[in-house]
């Protein structure tokens, strides 16, 4: 799903100019990969797909995996093998893993924040394009949970889509006539009018209700009513969640948070590669 | 050289289940941009080019353009055309609009802190992988400098190329002697005894000398050397640069600050779509 | 999603020959689709992508659309344009259009066989590698129902799931613990045996039982036992089903009847392309 | 040709769902493609191919061989290697393996019954898009033959090309013009009266004339009229041509039959895959 | 077929940094194309697409066509729209209008001289990888004949197939015996033992010959005995063909001389693109 | 960069037909890659890359490397394999190699004549679509030097970038605003007074100034000129250049002279591919 070759080809154009140059051609080396941050390891087997995928013939080791915590100054895996195939490869792979490393991050912070509720932390579809997979499995290793992964494997009927259909009832209504039978259908709702109107009709199931930009108290109210009407409906929460608030939404009752930010506003992790030795 | 299609593959997968199922297939609406943050647009053209691929029909208007100032609230584009299009470009166009117009605006922020000493603010090669086209036009429009795009259209020795050719002296040799005449080659120290090992060499000549993870002083008296011993050499500084301290370092006389974080650490500026009002 | 433009590559080559030699190149014409066969009509979207893909000057009025009945010799479409265009595109049209047509024309006879129980008749993934959507569409053009997509889009445990397990139970706890709260996830039963062992544990939600090559009693046994111990688990039945047994089945009470053979045992309706008239 | 990723794609999305959720990382096992109805074999190496695709360190051993006759029961193959990658591929190797042995049985069945007679049976350029050359190969493995592949390798002349030329002998005339010294001319004819027209000019060599849609007796009527002008003429007959007529048509003398029928109406053969052991 | 697209990234990559800088965005201009030397105009409409390719709202006039003479100073196109647009496929479309012309000039150098002799001009395989199609196209401007395409639409047995089957009468043997009723078989001979071996064996009919590297008078000789044993089979010649003896093996007799270096070894016709004016 | 799945199916299409039928499909053999003419070696590695690309089967031996001087006869490398293998990659190997070693032939003509003065022979961007990093290393395999690689990686002005500026000092000016600091700027002059106008704005710094279509007295009055004014700016000449005036060029002191013919009209050298044994 991800297009390493494209993504090799934007960095690197017709050829890597200063190592064609400056490293000779069969030189082999040790590089090591290490970490100058500390926090949550992710992106590690995609980085290394990105070694191989410049030079079948490159080898490692590796002291760690997706999902483990990592400490400052800890070598999370060595690669052996040509020097000038590393070196292309290196920004490309490090971009990736850093990235990656900061989202998992990240996402254990909400998720140890709300770790005594048992609440959920999930992503959102506001991922960078093209790397969505990386970024779903960097909140994996980040002990969140995932959400549907685009347009066509769950509906979610939105702000957007009631307008489109004249009323948020009729937009579930035509949402579940539609639906196959292993489809979920997801509403959002900003009101409590909104709300009143989705449990006003049972008949048209809905599997999880969306609770979007409401304040704590707002959720805890909705909360209860969700699940004295529909005990079995699932309660999301997102919008405005930081992780200073985060505990408190948990507390409220609902079942998932989704946060857009673990994967729209990252943190890079500091992460370098360095050659130990060459052999000549 | 963006992969929209692949963008939007990644997103919709074999459909928008959810609009299939509510919007009607003809309907056609008015739908708006707006921002809920301050800053600096970037991407709105990329964000375009997003609907238009997903759509040949959809029609725009435009109040602003990449590199103005855009203001908390204002609307920044409508798009009229078929409603199920505009939601199925919708993520990826945020996605993308976000993402710039924050990094445009922060890299204004940077900009705006060196104004008084004519340094120019330059992106790295840690951009995100199969964006790099869009994120440095991102810094542009915050009035950034571009910097090589990738591998193929300058040289930049490292220290890995410096370990692997043996010295900074031979490495340098090496890249001159293998470059055409239309390219540049720049070299990274980290240390004034590899910059006294470059100046020692004026045979070999270098465009630019970067002077990595330098504090302001030492970068002030490096400055001083460079351009006493080799007047039209550029000076450029990377590594551990922030907001607080950039003013420092331009006034240490170097003339480009490269920052990583300006694409590798981006906070999404907020920005959202709705439909205005859908046509029968 | 589909790939038309492969498609058109592999019947065509580097050119057509013949086209190429005998019709004037800038020759126009009138053309028209006629069905030799009623049923239903289906994949006429489709053909006419084609058509547009490979000449998009060309011109159609069309009189059905996918899923209205069509009669022997109905003219369903007229393509006016480059006489050459049209030649190129017409084999892989045709191809497309009579499939589809076979395939919406069969599932109208299953859906008719069932339509006094209110049962739906759905597809299977054992579709036509690349033709997917078509063919799921071809299912909805005759009245009948989809399923998930493909593996991303819902779980599915079946038998070669369970052995890996080691057992069914298992098997849907570690699916239920893995999926996200927006994904479905069924359980295939080959025996009572395994159907009692779902139906004991009530913690692992299932959403939808799917009963494997059972006869008509043994289906109609297990729908009562699942509709007693789990009201709102759908009930589907695949394996063995034909358009002589498939009312029976329906009135076993189960909710839906999937069947492998409206994709993988295709007749084509028989459809051709005539040109009228060619303008100098 | 065939796009193995592409339809692997198709199936998969982002993710097998479900056997990443049930199936351990690391297992392996071994599992058996077993027939459950007796046929020809086609599209074993397909098959295989698509396992590889999807993980190179699968390994195979098999009983049997692309246009071998298979039994009821018989294990065709067996697969080793990680389960997870054997269950990502199974569906797509079936749906392959499926179509293409349905269509050498079927071919089979056509060739056993013009056997006396000498006649070769050929599919035509009905197949599947995206599938030809898989398709062309089961006819093969059924004993069938072939015909030009597509478009660019053969001049067909067919009823729409004689009204874009105006009449069939200036269509003749112009193919022969046009075409290279290695490439084949062939028109199809619908009446005596274009047969006669052919027939009257020598001068304008035809490879091949296809008689279409003509009843036994016109084809023995103008097989002796072409044999009789021209010796070296081959003789096609298209169109109509049923299990039950195959016969009389080969009786009639002509050299090839061709049948759409091969390929435009597939009954795919029974196959499964079983995992017959995992090994931890 | 050809990859525009491809094409236009490897000469631009991610910009044409040049105009970028210099040309303002909107600027439109007229171009003119213009040749310096006198030949035959081929690879127009290639040109054209190339332009298209890049910008579709580019509008051209053009005074002449594929295959027509052209003069010292004749402006063959005019080309109105963005300059950038004009200056970024400049260029590859020159690259290729140069090299097609000069194809198509030589093709009509080699065409003219052998014209009182009725034979034909051909291209071989030995075109330059990516761009046959053109230079096919071109071959046909100049007056030259066409060949196989490739490898799949016609059986040509060389030298090394004849090795591979052990005899040249076992190769064409088996050729026949596997060749599609569409398909032609030609065979080259190197020596009159190899002629005179594939003549001794009319049961296996091949449709042309080729005479390989053979001097005039034994061409002369090979010809007089095919024609008299196999009045219906072509003969063609190849292999040390000039321009200067060309003439001489056309009155030998045979009907094609086909031509390597018609394609593998091209002088490129001159001609330049100039914007003549721009328009603010 | 190269495409060679691209080239090989523009060969091959749907098959090897001729091989297909002829060849075992196990049989294996050695064969030989000899030159007819000398020259200098070029394209093996790419040759065997498309072998390898065809068959990863395949080994090789070799006895000379790109830039080694052949001699007629010479074999340059054995293969040994899967005959229909390398049947299949035959004629588009020898297409790369004949190609690849024409040009570093010829470029080594014109270093030879140059010698004597230490200027630097380079292409220019007039290569081959498709095939430019091929011809760039085939230039150095010859001792000839690079240019920059394509429009995005330098920035040179030219005619018509003035024209699109109004004036050619401010095309510097715009240039040099926009330049990257590791971008060069070249600008090509036509006439002295154009010269004359670069010269006097030494605050628009340019890195080489290329002479267009000037002879050889005028260069040499243009060097003078140059390097008194500015030393360090390389002079680079174009248009006109043959070998028999190339030294002339050279004696007048340029740095450079970059040769379109290079690689726009290329003779191939002469090499065949032969089987020389055959094993069961």
């Amino acid at each position: 799903m991800i297009d390493i070759h494209r993504w090799l080809e934007e960095d690197i154009g017709w050829g890597d100019a200063t190592s064609e140059a400056i490293v000779p051609p069969y030189q082999t080396c040790t590089a090591s990969i290490t970490t100058k941050q500390a926090g949550v390891c992710a992106g590690l087997d995609a980085a290394i797909d990105i070694f191989t995928c410049t030079d079948r013939t490159l080898r490692f080791t590796r002291t760690t995996t997706d999902g483990a915590p990592i400490t400052i100054g800890q070598t999370i895996a060595r690669i052996y093998g040509n020097t000038r195939s590393i070196l292309r490869a290196e920004r490309l792979a490090l971009n990736v893993l850093q990235r990656m490393s900061g989202i998992a991050t990240q996402t254990k912070r909400y998720v140890d924040a709300v770790a005594l509720h048992g609440t959920r932390i999930a992503l959102t579809r506001k991922t960078t394009p093209g790397l969505r997979i990386l970024e779903r499995n960097a909140v994996r290793a980040g002990g969140g949970a995932v959400h549907r992964y685009g347009l066509c494997d769950a509906m979610l009927i939105k702000d957007n889509h009631i307008r489109a259909a004249g009323s948020i009832v009729d937009a579930i209504r035509l949402a579940r006539a539609h639906a196959s039978h292993m489809m979920a259908v997801a509403v959002e709702v900003d009101t409590f009018e909104q709300l009143h109107a989705v449990l006003a009709h049972p008949e048209y199931r809905v599997d999880c209700i969306l609770l979007d930009n409401m304040d704590v108290d707002a959720v805890a109210q909705a909360v209860s009513l969700i699940k004295y009407k529909r005990q079995d409906c699932i309660v999301e929460v997102s919008g405005g969640i930081t992780l200073d608030n985060v505990a408190q939404y948990a507390a409220a009752g609902c079942d998932i948070v989704s946060i857009g930010a673990l994967t729209h506003s990252v943190r890079a992790l500091d992460i370098s590669l360095d050659i130990e030795e060459t052999d000549v």
